[in-house]
C-alpha cells in the first residue's frame, strides 16, 4: 500500500517531474551545469535555508504531541547546527563568502516558495505545512539518489553536493520527514482533504521548479 | 442524521450541560441572580468580546475560500458594529461605564478561555478554531432559547439579556456558525480527527463553566 | 514635519519610483497599454485582493486597541463587500469571468508579494505589517492622483480604473491607512526600528514593480 | 545603567514580589511546603513546560536574524532534550508517572498563563513575547538564588529542585534569556513601547502568582 507521499508524488505527475527532473538537476548530474548557475543557486539556497528553518520552528509550535514537537525540533536544530554550517563551508569552497551571501537580496523565486510554505502552515494545520514542505525535503532525497551513480566518476564538479543528498544522513532526515507526514495524515487526513493537499503539494513542486530555473538562468535579475 | 455540532454536544455530556445549565444560567433564568454577579459578568464579558472578535479575524485570515472569508468577516463586522455597541448600551443601563470596563483587569477565567480559543486556531486549522468557538456561539443560542419562556413575565430583571440571545438576530448568527462548522467538518474533518475536536470542544465547555462560576462568585479576586 | 510614510517613501528612492512610475503605469496613463497586458493584470489583481483581505484580517487579529481593530475590520469589510464586487464587475466589462479568474493559477509575482506581506505581519508586529502594506495602499493612491489628468480625455481606455483610484472613496481609504501607520509608528516605532521598516517597505516596492512587470509581459509563463 | 529586565522588574513592584516571594516559594525554601502541594505543582509544571517549549519555537519562527534563531532554538532544544527529561526523572522520584502527568487535565491557571504568553507573541513581535516570558525564565533564576542558602541543610525536601534553578546550568540559561531580551529591546524597543511591555510583564507576574497559588491549594478543583 502506498504512503501519502507516494500518492501525492504520483498524482502530481508532471509537476513532480518538472521539479526533480528539471534541466538544472539533469545538468548537475551530467556535470555540465555552468559554475555561474551553481553559484547563483547556492547563494539563494542559503537564504532559502534560513526561511526553511523558520518553517520547522512553525511545525514545532503547531505540534499537538510531544513526539511531533521533538521531531520538528530535531530537524530545526540539525538544520542550524549541522546543515547550515556544512552548507556555508561548501559555499566557501566555491568562493562564496558567508557574510556576502547573508546580505544578498532574495530572488523573487526564493521569496515566493518560502513564504508560500510558511503561509500554508499558518492558514492551515501541521498537515498542510508538511504537504508544502514535502517536495523540498523528499524531492532532494529523490534527486540525490537519482544522481548518485553519475557523481561517482573522478573530477565530477558537483560530486560533493550530490553526495550530501545521496548520503545516509540526509536520506534519514528525508525518511523521518516522510514518516512524520504519514503520521499527520493518519491523525488529521481524510479523503475530503486530499484535493487541497495535492494542490498545495503541486504548487510547491512548481515553486521548486521556478527556483531551479532561477538558478539555471544565473544572470536572472533579482528584485 | 445529526450535525457535527450535535455529535460534539451530545458526546460532551456533562461538560456541555455544566456550561449551558450552570447555576449562574439557572439563576439568570429564574431572575434570582444577584445584580452584583450579573454586573461582574458583564464587565468580563465586554473584555471577552474584544478577544472573541480577534478569533473571528483569525478565522477570516485562515479562510481557504472567499465564502469562508465573507462569513467570518460578516461575523467580525457584526460583533464590532452591532453587538459590542449594544452590549455597551446594555451595560450602561446597569450602571457600567464603557471606559471603566475597557480598563478593568481581565479575570483569570477570561484570559484562559479566550487565549485557549486563539491558540487552538493558530496551532490547528479553521476546524480546530471553530470547535473551540462553538460552545460559546451555539451555547448562548441554546441558553437564550431555554430561558426565553421564563423571561416573559413582567419585571424579570434579565429579560433584555435573555431576549437578545433568544431573538431572531442572534439565533441566525448561531445558525450561520453551525453551518460554517458543518462546512469545515465536511471539507477537513474525518473520524480520525473527531477525538481531538471533541477534546477541544469539551475543554471550551469547561472554560465557559469556569467563566460562569467567576461571574457567580462576583467578589472573585481577579488577577 | 513629514509623516513616517513620507520618510519611508523618500528614503526608498528608486524602489518607490520603480513602482509608482513603472512603464506599466505610464502606459496605463497614456492609454497605450495593450489590452492583453491589462487583462493579465486584472486576473492576477483579483487573486491578489483575496490575499490582501487576509492581510487586513491579520491586522485586526494583531490589534491592541478597539480603535485599531475597528479600522482594520472596516477596511477588510470594505474590501470584501465593496471593492471586490466592483473589481469583478469591472473585470466583466473587460470580458473576464469571475469564476474563471478565481480558478486562474497565481503568478509567481502574486505569490511572492502577498505571502511576503503576510509573513512580515506574523514574524513581526502590526507596524511591520503596515510597512509591508503601505506601498500597495498608498502607492495606488499616488498613481491614481498622478494619472487622473491624463484620464479625463474622452475614450481613454483605462479611464474607469484610474478614476477608481483617483476618486474620493479610495483616496479616503488610503488616507486612513496612512493615519493608521502613523499611529502604529507613534505607539511602537523608534529610530532603532527604522532601518528594518525601510527594508520591508523597499522590498514591498520591488515586489509591486515585479507585479507590474508581470502584467506588462502579459504572456508571462505563470507557474 | 540598568537593563530592560531590571527596569521592568523594579517597575512591576508588588506584581514581581507577589511572584518570586509567593508563600508557595517561601514554604518551598523553608522546607515546610506540603508534599501534596509540591506534587500538584509538579504535574501542572510538566504540562506548562510543553507549552513553554512551543513559545520558544514561536520565538525561533519570529526571529529576524540567524543569531536570534540559533538562541531560541538552543533553548527549545535544551528544554526538550535536557530539562524535560530531568523534570520527568525528578517527578518520578516524587512518585509521579510521566504518562499519567501528560494525561492530567491542565488547570485553569496553567492554560491562562501559557496561552497568554503565546498570544502576546502572535499579536505582537518577539519583544512582546520575550517580555511575557521573562517573569518565568528570570523569575525562576531569582528564586533559585534566593532559596539556595536555605536548601543547603541536610534533609531539605526540596533541595534538588532548588539546586536545579540555583545551579550554573539554569543560571546560564536565564542570563542568555536576559541578554536576548536586551538585544530585542535595543533593536525594537522605545520609550513609547515601555508601558505596554510593562503591562505584559506585570500580567505575566500575576499569572505566575496565580500558578503558585494553584499549586499551594493542591486540592484546587481543576477544570
Amino acid at each position: 500500500m502506498s504512503t501519502i507521499f507516494e500518492q501525492l508524488r504520483d498524482d502530481a505527475g508532471g509537476d513532480w517531474t518538472g521539479h526533480v527532473d528539471h534541466r538544472f538537476v539533469r545538468a548537475l548530474g551530467a556535470g555540465t551545469l555552468p559554475a555561474a548557475s551553481f553559484r547563483h543557486y547556492l547563494v539563494q539556497d542559503t537564504l532559502f535555508l534560513h526561511q526553511f528553518a523558520r518553517a520547522y520552528a512553525l511545525a514545532a509550535f503547531k505540534s499537538d504531541t510531544a513526539e511531533e514537537m521533538r521531531a520538528a525540533t530535531a530537524t530545526l536544530h540539525g538544520l542550524l547546527t549541522v546543515e547550515l554550517p556544512l552548507h556555508l563551508r561548501f559555499c566557501a569552497c566555491w568562493g562564496l563568502d558567508a557574510g556576502a551571501m547573508a546580505a544578498a537580496p532574495e530572488a523573487l523565486e526564493t521569496i515566493a516558495y518560502t513564504r508560500f510554505v510558511l503561509d500554508r502552515g499558518l492558514a492551515g494545520d501541521r498537515l498542510d505545512l508538511e504537504a508544502a514542505l514535502a517536495p523540498c525535503v523528499l524531492g532532494y532525497a529523490a534527486i540525490g539518489r537519482a544522481l548518485a551513480p553519475d557523481a561517482e566518476r573522478d573530477g565530477h564538479p558537483y560530486r560533493e553536493w550530490i553526495g550530501t543528498y545521496a548520503g545516509d544522513a540526509y536520506q534519514a532526515v528525508a525518511m523521518d520527514a516522510g514518516a512524520a507526514l504519514e503520521r499527520s495524515w493518519s491523525a488529521r487526513g481524510s479523503p475530503g482533504r486530499y484535493a487541497a493537499l495535492l494542490a498545495t503539494f503541486r504548487q510547491a513542486c512548481r515553486l521548486e521548479a521556478a527556483f531551479w530555473s532561477m538558478g539555471y538562468a544565473a544572470a536572472a535579475t533579482t528584485l
